[in-house]
């Protein structure tokens, strides 16, 4: 088989100081940091729909990259041909560049036939090729997922749609695609609504949409029970675009849709950089609330562009942003069936073949540099130790018995009214402490 | 006693054409409007704190407004002499203008003293003060609510502070605050949170802080039975500001709040449209997300301006995005103990006396309008014939046994595999709507 | 010829009661308002390219809308045969809502050819086509402008590009359209800078790249003049979308650029409401930025959402918006050769053939409705009236003094050290104002 | 004389490893960097409104730092002794940390008095006393300014005012500290227009308060020669707070000013990094831009949240950011007169003393290191030698004809149809250059 990235072998590791932008500065798998390897701490992904099935279009342009298995630039290619011409470029691809992981939906891989059930043959038949690489290669599947959201059969939603047939529709590829993703021995299952949500209230009656959606989904864990599935299932939090609206905007949102509908403990969250700060949050914040909620899954590490209000789905360069988000992963306890996947667009003039190897192997380096700031500031231990100290306070007999219940508002009023206390306010230190922050970026090695 | 506003009388009602800026174009109190009056309907409020606790200063300069009673005009005036003065100069205003009511934070209608205590005593005094002021002029109490985030000592937060000393300062606050209003008979009692939030997560344990504020939101449910208040308690939502990121961002983060910590049936959501907006919501979406939670509750009618990303408090001047939240209200049962409160900032330049009435007297009518307008569009009935008739298969048997849950993942896709059948889509037809609104506006009357 | 649009006629007037959603409530071609008739001073066009050209696709998924002649629908048919089922459908559509102008790029009514003189070619022969229609329907040539920036040649830029191969293309096609622009009796001609800009200053030259823009403009200029174009050139400013930055970024941004290039006596703007708003600008204050400068040229009326930051291209529907963008534009005594352009697109759920009438007379009636608002204003003359008195002072001649230059900085120092006048600040009346405006909303017809 | 900041001798350099909140960890001033020191590159600056003048108050609640000087804190205190007070501390301050510079308004330093005269004599004798205190410290003055916005006389605007009063009253102001700021040996005057713009368009003339400014920075220019200040006049930028629009909005709507009323070559900007962001640009854009159009300054360095929509005034904490600026400063020839003015506000909750080292230290090593990474970007050349490749195709002879206007639109056209030539695109190659700029990140030191 010809090689698709002929320019380009294995990713070596060069160190920090290397100008080789084809080799990594940072990210070395074997590496232990703390109790695990680098390559176990971060266990990246690539996507294979904007690495590969994309071909650089944007709203005001057409296709730049060169995909010569799309149909923008091959339209005559047999279909099934073109799908193992592109999962021949992924696989080496993956390969070369070492990643552990990779994600695709059930449209990236497989062509779509006259009917559902025809789709459905082309799915699978593109999925035993897949195992045979993954075999091949040792590259194994970080999750599964359905495209319900691109067909203008889902231009109205699919499990919200005002349309039953939709729901039933997307329940249908959902039913295969977790069958297949199981298959494959995939670590976790995403549901990333891309048109659950709405365009104007004027035609929408949201409760009932919600109430579809909270359906649609008790009906998928019980489906991964129903065949075994033992990976994770996560809900991708996005507040808006394509839609103006959508379900499921923050991970706040999604907690409070999650224990409506008595699913929180059956579902998590795959947080993507970009969609939290399109939702207004920082990643970090996103990551601690889905912490403390115990529904932190999983991330997409694609980060957007502060000025831009819309999904930009950059490759991650800012380790200053990245490390707060991995030490409040690592806080949470790191991952377990999730990872790092690069929900990420190369820029759509970078349209040199090897772009895409070094797109990935700056976010590489950056996530694995994120990883060792966040490792050295917990092994320092000052940070979290100054953030304890600072509730001290709650720690006493008498504060614990306010947390357990044990005193009501009027007692404490009459107290406050009897002693006359007033409390000494005392600096939060904010400065010193992004300092100390700012000393680990420089110094973790 | 003389006049403060001495250049304004009540205000008439002058009709849509008037160019009076002194009467009304569409409020008439007693005018029916479907099952209610207007009056019954809006049920507003004027908010003690920025009409007359606050001179008009802001971030980058001194305060402009003819406040003869505030301290940075009188420094030396006997503060509880000033308090009256305000109060006396309130209830004139407010029984002019001919709203039913009013509210007010405790420090708002009376100064701080040297101990809570004498702050208590105070208080009690104005509170006091306030009851002959309400029977005199027969204005009620909308809601009251504590101010726990302007003092210093709250620099850190209320309930949320690392010092647990915060934690039950607010607490005495709330719980005499509380039983005061309901001395009034407050009709609802209103919590804020200002510096319920964190500068930095640096030095901010989230989870933490989130529990504590549970355990004070259980505490105030509980002293609300203990004291007998039957009014609402509210939480206001608001995304960030003062903080850089507020725990009650919007009504969904609210609404997992309140499920997590078991208090969904107890309290509900105060709506203000800034604060909608800021979070990146349509006022009338956080009202249908509420109405859809259960929890929604009464309404801040100040507005934003899209181009800014602060809080300006702006008196309410758009029809037509006020119609879409009195549709989504209306459509929710309308108003039970909340209302429409003014929680609206005068603009600094406007210092002229009148110029307070003239900007209530505007949001008043654009309010009354928008009144006009959803029960002109739900008199029709067409908006929501068409949004019904779009979910009209939902109402299928065979579409019911999928939201009963009869029906499994598998045996959907087992059908569709067999049946190969491809939903057409129909257009969401958003034009016709938005025209069908357009004309409401024009011709209700 | 068949009819494409066959359940659509001419549109009627219905009056602003009309419940019809294919009658015009507002929108009069003769009715005269001021000293034009509605038709003269809204100058309406519909875009051929979102209208005609687009099929629905968005980022996120494929085309929905009824364009038989797409590609995306009908890949087998001849381009040009395509083109002209196309023009036959754009032109019935012009003529039956009663438009009287339309606009073009280049690409949007001839498809490209193997090389740039077979794609001029086709051009032509289109352009002849389209000639006959508007012979044939009396419907004008609003503008014309070049597409250089969907091509993948573009991807960095057209007048801008590193390679100045691109710039020549670029020429060549302007040069090219310009011409058949004139020959078709076009009104303006339009430069949107799509690829006019960055995605990373990494890589880019920003002062190199304006003086490639500013050559660039002056050679339009001077082609206008050897061709005997008659008609008004005009850049259209948008900060952003596609490119992280656009070097028109806003009207101020091009009032710079056009003095700095000594342009700003022959180029003027076409001003986009939804390119306003996102680069943080009202409508109206673009508009009256642009008459300030003496650069105001046209109008595309579609506007954005405020929640959202991206182009939505939407069908104006707000009245209030829209009222002050009228009003700015008639004192700036109107269009001359500009006039209101529909740059709108349908909503990708509006799949029915008649939304786009729905649509665009939905738009028409909006704006109507705001000319006869800001037509009432001006008759009133209240607003100018008490605009022109607040700086009254500054038609005294001491204060014409300040103005002509003829007094120092210290000599006005010295005559407040001797003076020592405190000014005495008074009322901005923006309520009041806000009022006045609301009332003409309700009361214009 | 007592010490106020008594925990803090002079701070010392320990190294980028030194976890002393109280050391340098980057900042040398004497470390020669390319052709000058650390000190000359940065020609950093203090603050003394936010840091000595501020006590800690904002919109929401009252002052928390501790100023014993304040009138918040203190007010019996005589207002000349408390300025001297504030004087002490904050050249205390000064000299321990080491910073070459300080700014001031004239309210900062000195108290108002019952008349304008009264203030000068006030403002001039703690000139004198400012005078004393540089001569002992040898700290410099970087820039006066002018306060024309916090008073309630200026609520409509100084120089913009409606009424000619507030631009007299602003244009002697204005006189007067120009004077003293020459007297003082500043090496800059700033001009940021606070209250230059507009709350509503309503009650606004735009283009006669653009002549206005126009008129009066003429005139600031002219009193520049009269009195022989050889220092740099300089205008900030900001777009919005606290009015909704100021006119002085960005960098290149300053730059269209200043060409419009004949400036261009007489007055620069002062660009806020924070100020750059609420417009919509990256600093290092806005640097970019004011370097292209030769107006550039100065820089205030204080950031913004990128969450959060207001002007946050934080101590820059991104080397990955200022990075960026600092390279386009660089490029741009490094300061003249201008330097890095910390117009920083310490947060709200830091309220120990040596917080306000600690913030001001880790800002002048985020700047440092900064300019590290610029300069060993600069060295090594990699980048700019890629940035001009990408040009080299406009050094050609034919390029440059195009340039020197010795060919036209025509006759490109005409070439174009002749050749057929097809331009083939390069690869931008954007996230190559990120990870070379990472790389100097990480290795710079
Ligand atoms: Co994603
Ligand atoms: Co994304
Ligand atoms: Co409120
Ligand atoms: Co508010
Ligand atoms: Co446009
Ligand atoms: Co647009
Ligand atoms: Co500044
Ligand atoms: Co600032």
């Amino acid at each position: 088989m010809t090689e698709f990235f002929d320019t380009v072998d294995s990713i070596p590791f060069g160190g920090p100081a290397s100008a080789d932008p084809l080799a990594f500065r940072w990210y070395q798998p074997d590496r232990v940091v703390g109790d695990r390897t680098m390559a176990e701490h971060l266990r990246f992904g690539v996507c294979y729909w904007h690495s590969f099935a994309w071909d650089g279009f944007d709203i005001f342009g057409a296709g730049t990259l060169d995909r010569p298995w799309h149909p923008s630039v091959a339209p005559g290619l047999d279909p099934m041909e073109a799908a193992r011409m592109k999962m021949d470029a992924a696989f080496e691809f993956f390969a070369k560049l070492g990643t552990p992981y990779f994600s695709f939906h059930d449209i990236d891989i497989a062509p779509a036939g006259a009917t559902f059930a025809e789709t459905c043959r082309y799915f699978d038949e593109m999925v035993d090729y897949a195992g045979q690489k993954m075999a091949d290669t040792g590259v194994e599947l970080l999750w599964g997922t359905t495209n319900a959201f691109s067909h203008p059969r889902f231009m109205s939603g699919a499990s919200t749609n005002p349309d039953p047939d939709l729901f039933r529709y997307a329940a249908a590829q959902v039913a295969h695609c977790m069958q297949k993703t199981h298959e494959l021995g995939g670590a976790n299952y995403v549901l990333w609504g891309g048109r659950e949500g709405y365009e104007t209230l004027l035609n929408t009656d949201m409760s009932r949409e919600l109430d579809q959606m909270g359906r649609f989904m008790n009906m998928v864990v019980q489906h991964k029970y129903d065949i075994g599935f033992e990976g994770t299932l996560l809900i991708e939090p996005k507040p808006m675009e394509p839609t103006k609206h959508q379900y499921d905007y923050d991970v706040a949102t999604v907690f409070a849709f999650l224990q409506k509908y008595g699913l929180e403990d059956e579902i998590k969250v795959n947080i993507e950089v970009n969609h939290a700060t399109l939702s207004g949050h920082d990643f970090h914040h996103e990551v601690a609330t889905a912490v403390g909620a115990g529904i932190f899954g999983s991330v997409d590490a694609n980060a957007g562009d502060d000025r831009l209000g819309w999904d930009l789905d950059l490759f991650p360069t800012s380790v200053e942003d990245m490390s707060l988000g991995m030490l409040e992963i690592m806080r949470g306890g790191g991952f377990t069936t999730g990872g790092m996947m690069f929900d990420c667009k190369i820029r759509r003039q970078s349209i040199s073949r090897d772009d895409l190897f070094i797109a990935h192997i700056g976010a590489m380096d950056t996530l694995a540099k994120s990883l060792l700031v966040a490792q050295s500031i917990i092994d320092e231990g000052e940070l979290d130790r100054r953030r304890a100290e600072r509730y001290a306070g709650w720690d006493t007999p008498e504060a614990r018995e306010i947390l357990d219940g044990k005193i009501s508002l009027q007692e404490i009023h009459d107290d406050l009214v009897a002693s006359g206390h007033e409390p000494q306010p005392v600096s939060g230190r904010q400065e010193l402490l992004e300092r100390l922050v700012a000393r680990h970026i420089d110094t973790a090695s």
